[in-house]
């Protein structure tokens, strides 16, 4: 791909920022002896979680049993599908079930007794407890709940309970490091007390797999009973997890090549061929007002990497297949029709969700799974 | 598919409504003597525009150069792609010029003279004006640029000038009909004094290509020199044309069906597999507060139809995969877990790009455009 010459909005790769992440997850994980697991719905690309391998990954994590099934097809066979089980898609579970090991969460009584009835090949099941993000879970207090649920789920031979499942989300939307550290720590001190509380009512042997990308990349360790990390969007980062301090700017590894088709210098604005369908209407509040839907830098004769984002210029405004960029007069003045620019996506999973493939300048197009 | 046992999201059409939008538009167009060229950019569906053709519909809008050739391989032979040429992809413009009766647009000269350099098939063009939403185009009264622009375009053979278009956006953000109409007469006296100045300068027999669907929902008639309008949303419709006053909610045409996967009666709170990569992050602000990602109903039993959206109750929160549904305490007592519930959604646009195709329920699935 040309990308001086760019006919329409790619998602462009930086594989080696993307393998300096992994790696660095990776070590951590190693150091404290628990298994990273990450969480692949971040790119859903066969093409992305192959580089994974080469850091000793064996395990994933997606988000939707297609998800799963796409990955199965690829090569991968020890996947946790970690969004609560829709009950009518239990027969599929059971059929993927024969083919990988795969791992699956529940978290109330009435979708394990619906697994009990329908699963008839080995399948982990871990029970997913809410320690403050308040999406799904049971309320981690709520011995009494997770002692149904694995009740429930027990009336099976073919269910093995794997423990208690955590994704604190809440950190995404954190003031900086110290407060995630403070989220991280106070959820790990709480499903500990929830792990000896079920131990002292019988239950023994339960595991923890923990993991959002703000806490991953800030704890510099983690501790028994957590078996496993399932963190996603460290792979590639974005403004949001800079935004939290869980990266650094230089090391978002994802942005949206795009062209620009018109410049306005009285406006201050520029816009692009690249709007809501390639880059999300995902957005931060900059200080001055108004919603970012990404920051910008510019990709003359870039070839596999790309400059810091610009200050003072970001996307405010995206239509269907136009974005615009507030820019400052240098920009506006320089800038041509039909330069390519980037853009720093605010939340990369769902801004990778929209494309059909990813670019890797220099290399050539990852194939991904698609709704 | 078996509304009441759903293994996935999914977007349904409730066809009738769909044609009853389209019926009231294109009578309109018809009492007015122009011509409806919807813009299907809101569909991107070849079934959904098939529909159109009963209606006389014969000319559609798009808003890609992928987009426009899918249509033209679906048998649509009269296509404006409204957004500004990239002027990269004038190679591929050319090439589908040759296939069929195509408009573009252009709004600098810089864009206008890369056309004359690589155009060698007839070529409809229209020089986009911005009479207030300041997305693209010349601004109204800059009559100078627009002359500049048509001198360009005046090199070459191919291109025929047909007039200048325009697109409303801003309307969309309008308090209610009244500032809708405010907006669209002052746009169309502002394009209709543009035309007149033109004519002076010696550029004769200029259309108006208008419409979005705030405008073309509320006014009663459209006057020359309009010849053609161009909403799209209609077609389905949504929470934003509603609240604007382009709709009733009764004719909203599209909703995303999901299953109940989780219900926390104590957080007065149901949680839905369908997520931001099924229903997009574009948001209201309801009264009284956070953002609302959908308004929802009740589908138990449903068939091709859906009752009103819910008082109460709508998505307050979007994960990639699942999303969180704010619930009166009986909707939250009655709901079951796997039960099918169904998002209305804040813009049927981007919601529907997410979808690889469409249910209509009774009749079978629609294919559709993807990126």
């Amino acid at each position: 791909m040309d990308l001086d010459h760019l006919k329409k909005p790619a998602f462009l790769i930086d594989r080696a920022k993307v393998r300096r992440n992994v790696e660095r997850m990776a070590e951590k994980a190693g150091r404290s002896g628990v298994s990273l697991r990450p969480h692949v719905k971040t790119h859903q690309s066969a093409g992305v979680a192959a580089w994974l391998r080469d850091y000793d990954v064996r395990a994933i994590t997606v988000s939707s049993v297609d998800m799963a099934a796409y990955f199965q097809r690829s090569g991968w066979s020890d996947i946790l599908i970690s969004v609560p089980v829709n009950i009518h898609q239990i027969p599929d579970i059971d059929e993927l079930a024969a083919a990988a090991s795969l791992d699956v969460i529940v978290e109330s009584p009435a979708a394990a007794r619906a697994l009990v009835g329908g699963i008839r090949q080995p399948l982990d099941v871990w029970i997913e407890v809410d320690t403050g993000y308040h999406r799904t879970g049971v309320p981690v207090g709520e011995t009494d709940t997770i002692l149904d649920v694995a009740k429930a789920l027990g009336a099976s031979r073919y269910l093995r309970l794997r423990g208690l499942l955590c994704h604190d989300g809440q950190t995404y939307a954190a003031s900086g490091p110290a407060e995630v550290l403070e989220i991280a720590e106070g959820s790990f001190r709480a499903l500990s007390s929830a792990v000896a509380e079920l131990e002292t009512a019988g239950l023994q042997g339960l595991s923890l797999s923990v993991g959002d990308t703000p806490s991953c990349s800030l704890l510099d360790s983690f501790s028994r009973p957590v078996s496993e990390i399932r963190p996603g969007n460290f792979v590639f980062y974005d403004l949001t997890q800079a935004g939290v301090g869980a990266c650094r700017e230089e090391e978002i590894a994802a942005v949206v090549a795009c062209p620009v088709i018109a410049k306005y210098p009285a406006r201050g604005e520029i816009v692009i061929y690249g709007g809501g369908v390639h880059i999300s209407k995902e957005s931060l509040t900059p200080p001055e007002g108004g919603p970012c839907f990404g920051r910008i830098t510019r990709l003359r004769g870039a070839e596999g990497f790309w400059p810091a984002p610009l200050e003072d210029a970001y996307v405010s405004s995206l239509s269907q297949e136009q974005g615009i960029v507030k820019a400052p007069e240098a920009l506006c003045d320089s800038v041509e029709i039909g330069e390519t620019i980037a853009v720093y996506p605010v939340h990369a999973c769902l801004t990778a969700n929209l494309h059909p493939a990813y670019c890797v300048p220099g290399e050539g197009w990852l194939p991904k799974f698609r709704l």
